[in-house]
C-alpha cells in the first residue's frame, strides 16, 4: 500500500453539498474515497486515450438474432480477432433480444476498432464499450 | 457565486502524483479546479433516467482479489440483490487483479442502486455501469 | 440372445482412422463389438431422472464457427427456449473453434431436450449435459 | 473436409432398435451423424486420459455462498492457477446458492488437479469437470 498524502482543496459550498448528497445516495461513508475513485476512473479514461496502452475493455450490445445473419456476423468478427476477445456473455433477453458483454483485451487502438466494428454492425440496437484497466498499477 | 469551503482529502501519494501529471498535461494550473471539474462531470453523467424505467445495465468491475474479504462482500451484496443479477462473468487477468461484468436488470433505480453499491466498494480500484435497453421497441 | 443385424455407417476417413487406432489400444478385436459397446454406455447414461424434476444444467459445446448458419441454429433454438437458458458463456479458442458453455434451468425433461437438440446439431463436434442440481435441500 | 469411408457394424437387432429409439429422441435424423459423434465423444475421453494432453474443460460447482470464507477461497484457487482459468460464468440461483462453470485449459493433468481441488472444497454440493476438445483435429 502507497502512503496517503493529505492535501486541501477548496470548492464552491454549493458545488460541494451536491457532491455530497451524490456520493451519499452512491453509498459512500468516506469523502477521500469518493475523491480517490474519480481520479482513478479519470486516469483510465485518459489511458485509453493513448493507442498503443494496454487496456481491458468491455462491449455492451443489443440486437434481434432474428436478422438475417446478424449472429454470423458477430461470431466471425469476433473470432476474426479472437486474440482481443477473452470471453462473451450471452443472455437471452426474450424471444427476439440477445445481449452480448464481450470482455477485450489488447491495445487501446486494437480494442476501440474491433468495438466500433461491432457496435456499427446494422441490426445491433445498442452498443457501449467501456474501457478499464487490468488493475496494475492502481 | 457560492462561498468557497476548503475541504481536505487523504489520497496515496502515488495516485495523487499521477492524476498531478494528468491535470498538467491537460493545462491545468490550479488542482481544486480540477476536482470542481471532475464533480461536475460527475453530476452531469448522473442526471436521471425517469428511475422507474425497465432497464438492462452491464457493470464492469476490476479489483484485487488479495483485498480481505472483498470477493465475499461483493458475491453477498449479488445475492441479496439477486432477482437483478441475470449472471455474472468473472476473468482472472492476472495473479491480483479479477475482472467481473455483471448483467443486470430491473427499474433504473435498482439498476443504479445496486452498481453504486459494488462499484464503491472499497478496494473495487474501477467500476463502471453501462445503461442499455432490452431493445424492445427500438 | 437376439439376431444381428447389419447395418452400414458412414464416417470421415480419418475418424475412423483414429477410433480403430482407439479401440486396438483398448484390446478390442471386433470392431462391431466396439459400437455396440458405446451404444450400451450411452443407454446406461441416459437412464432418466424423473422427467418432471427440477434440476439445472450446464451443457458444453465446441463447434467450428466457419460451418454455413451453425451459429444462427444454435443461437436460434436457445431463443426459441429462452426460459431455459439462463446464460451462455462463449470463448473464441483459435481461429476456427468455439466453446459455449449454457446454463439451463427447467424439468429434466426441458434441459435433456434442449441439450439433445444442440449436441446433435450437425456441425457439433462435441456436446455433453452435466445435469446439477440447485442446490436448494442438499 | 475428410472423406467418408462406408462400413458395415453387426449390432443385435434389439439394441439397434433401442439405440434408434434413443437417437431419434434426442433429435438426430442421420443415424451415421450419431455413430459419429458417438465416436468422438470417445476420442475425446481417450485424450483426456494422457496426462499430457491439451485439453479444455469445464467445471460445473454449486455452493452456498453463506459458507464462511467459500468464495475468497475459490476466487483464490482460480488466481493461483489463472494461466489455466478462462473465465468463470456466476449465476445467484437464489438467495442462499450460486452455480459457477469455469472454462479451463491447459494439460489434462493440469485440469483435473484444478477441478478436483476446487469440487473437493468443503462447502462445495456438486461438481463436475467435463473435458472436450479445443476442437482442432476433430
Amino acid at each position: 500500500m502507497s502512503t496517503l498524502s493529505r492535501i486541501g482543496v477548496a470548492i464552491e459550498a454549493e458545488l460541494l453539498a451536491r457532491f455530497d448528497d451524490l456520493i451519499a445516495r452512491r453509498g459512500y461513508t468516506n469523502r477521500s474515497e469518493a475523491f480517490r475513485d474519480l481520479i482513478r476512473d479519470e486516469l483510465v479514461t485518459d489511458t485509453a486515450e493513448a493507442p498503443e496502452s494496454a487496456v481491458v475493455g468491455t462491449v455492451t450490445l443489443v440486437y434481434d438474432h432474428h436478422v438475417r445473419m446478424l449472429s454470423e456476423k458477430l461470431n466471425d468478427m469476433q473470432h476474426h480477432a479472437y486474440h482481443n476477445v477473452l470471453s462473451t456473455l450471452h443472455v437471452h433477453l426474450d424471444h427476439d433480444n440477445c445481449l452480448e458483454v464481450l470482455v477485450l483485451r489488447g491495445t487501446a487502438a486494437a480494442v476501440r476498432r474491433l468495438a466500433d466494428a461491432l457496435i456499427s454492425t446494422k441490426g445491433v440496437k445498442h452498443g457501449r464499450l467501456t474501457i478499464t484497466t487490468s488493475g496494475a498499477g492502481l
